[in-house]
């Protein structure tokens, strides 16, 4: 068996997911790569996640090609290999069906930065794709649905912005590692839920000021951060 | 004790709405059939969940009367008779109060496909039947909720719709097996709560496209099905 | 140790209300009253629920004054002693301050029914009192809470309507045992959820038909109830 | 290791936080304080709360040095040491991104006072601060929050308002001990949501009277409070 530690980290981001409470039955799941080997290690398709092993995760090529593994692999990794390839820092890939984050996907509008919990990880509103075409559906999907989120991220910096809500559809992430990308998905489900609230409470709401984002952001990321322990 | 093996799946079924939240107190049952044997299993009525037994279920035939068993079947019985004498190709109903199904039967509105979660179930937005008369009331109410769930399907297809909202009442699903139709009522919740939540976030929120719905539906239903492993 | 059966069944109610998730730290409180002997049982003030036993609870006449017990009863006792006077049917008062009950209270609007759920244990709109006078407020508090109660269901029969929102408070319930009175907190919980997100999916959302809401209602209650197992 | 009994009070604290479900990964942080040591106990920064001893809890003086401990102090202490200077009667300070709490810090609307189970704890809307400017935000952005909060409390009295929202952020909450300050993030959690969905159920809804509110907040503080046993 190749790839075992990486194996062992992408089942755990799985479990994360759930454990979380962001997956209901097989909906969601997380990858990482090896960028040393260029092959990625992907939960299999529908196989519910209690009983799952490091062995039946399936590891394929950057072409999606099976290169260890019985089983198929999830239906969305087309998806992750076009991020994979397009993002060259990233590491892992997390996709749920969150409560929240699915509901602003759903309606397709980005998520305002309302606070600093928001502003510790997105350097910006969380952004949305643009709707597919009805070609772009029809062959293909799951490449095209990769393509359109890095289509958004022409002008942003993945590194500085770990997700993307895919229009219609659910929230993608991403991060250094698979635990990040898990990671990331936790929290993005977190400041969707505080978004949707603060819109019930003020329907005026307005997005913080761009010196408090960046302070809180770079509280935590780059060379002047001073959050947690050092490293 | 005859039908050993549906009565097991069938109290299986109703453990699976009270695991995943979906059920207060007695507020919900699932039944399956025998279509070999003409015959239904029920859960009975108003027995709490947690210390039911397979030999405690209901055996009835297509006309309710009971075959095996000494408790009396769920009121809601004559709702799920109709259902399988009209829904030829269905093998298990669930019907539960769960919450936000329960508020959009109780709004009184469709819940509209504004994504792929909904799409991969539900082949166009959630049904909502028609109040009954009066008269439909009076007598023999639960036949005649089954009878307004049967006309809301004139023109759909019960196996790409799984499930309804009663007007003013709360949701009855349905599957190929008792455990698909629990399925589907975990899932008509999720994708009611999901919709729920799309509104505040966008209160002029719009169904997704007629190609994306078919492109999640097909994904996981027919001949070209390419979600899930191999059967 | 008088009344050990009784105090045993209002310890469970309360602890009841625990396990349902309606109870934050000390915010409720169940009693129950021996019709024969004239005498209530109810939980201690500010004690908490999970080292709570039977002989802690506090056993009072209908004046208040305490007949057995070292703690001081629960503040809330002289609504509860109100409610035993005038409602002759009742055997015991739980009050809670769960979220969505004592969101409606709060707004001071009456539940409407809009489903059936609503309609198996409440005959009509879930009633709200009348704000109590600043003189009514400022002496003896509690006893005018439950006379406002009592002012409200002048022309309602409490075996219909188990239960009551104080405006600007919360939820007072009963039932003919501390085992109902548990139950009907419980539900109101549930129906008072399931009427805020119907608003939400339909902000016109009418009541269900008398027809409908009768039906229901006399399933469960009354000479011709059908629900549950023959008793 | 100094302050035994302090830093498990603190640790306590900081756990309840995590046990009532206030706190995702690492987004709190409660401290205590000894006045007659001037020294104030708080948690480490971006530490897993499940592992946490009471000897990795840092100890500081009120100018932020570290008296004893290995690990840097939570990045919001200087907020914590503002906050003992100006409020002579708090021993403990509590910070979570409670869910409903901070969507209303992030609305930047007071919450108005519904009903009794905020007036049992607040003793008027729970406060907003002003947004910092530029400048308070670029340098020293902890003490500066410190300071808006203070400047907020000019007319009132911290043990009559056990907390406030900063915009734009979250809840900070405190206490005559680090377990009461853990309280009032509990309860400022539990007001915040029921407000919320008071405003849902009734957009219109409007504050109780100052007379219920009075009478609520001296049933349970200061000289002819009535609540709770006897001390």
């Amino acid at each position: 068996m190749i790839l075992k530690s990486l194996r062992e980290e992408v089942l755990e981001a799985n479990l994360e997911l759930v454990r979380r409470g962001l997956v209901l039955y097989t909906f969601g799941n997380a990858s990482g790569i090896s960028r040393g080997d260029s092959l990625v290690v992907i939960k299999p398709s529908g196989v519910p996640y209690e009983v799952m092993k490091p062995e039946e995760l399936v590891v394929v090529d950057l072409d999606g090609k099976v290169v260890e593994g019985k089983l198929r692999p999830s239906s969305d990794l087309p998806t992750h290999l076009v991020l994979y390839k397009a993002f060259a820092g990233i590491g892992g890939v997390a996709h749920t069906h969150s409560r929240f984050a699915t509901a602003w996907a759903q309606a397709q509008r980005e998520i305002p930065c309302f606070g600093t919990t928001h502003a510790d990880y997105f350097h910006d509103s969380v952004p949305v794709t643009k709707p597919l075409t009805p070609k772009a559906i029809r062959s293909d999907y799951e490449v095209n649905t990769g393509h359109a989120i890095v289509r958004r991220f022409v002008k942003l910096d993945p590194l500085h912005m770990p997700g993307v809500l895919v229009a219609g559809h659910a929230p993608f992430c991403w991060g250094a590692t698979p635990t990040e990308a898990a990671h990331a998905a936790v929290v993005i489900e977190e400041i969707a839920a505080l978004a949707m609230h603060t819109l019930t409470a003020n329907p005026k709401a307005r997005a913080i000021s761009k010196h408090l984002h960046d302070k809180h952001f770079l509280r935590k990321h780059g060379g002047s951060a001073y959050y947690g322990q050092k490293k």
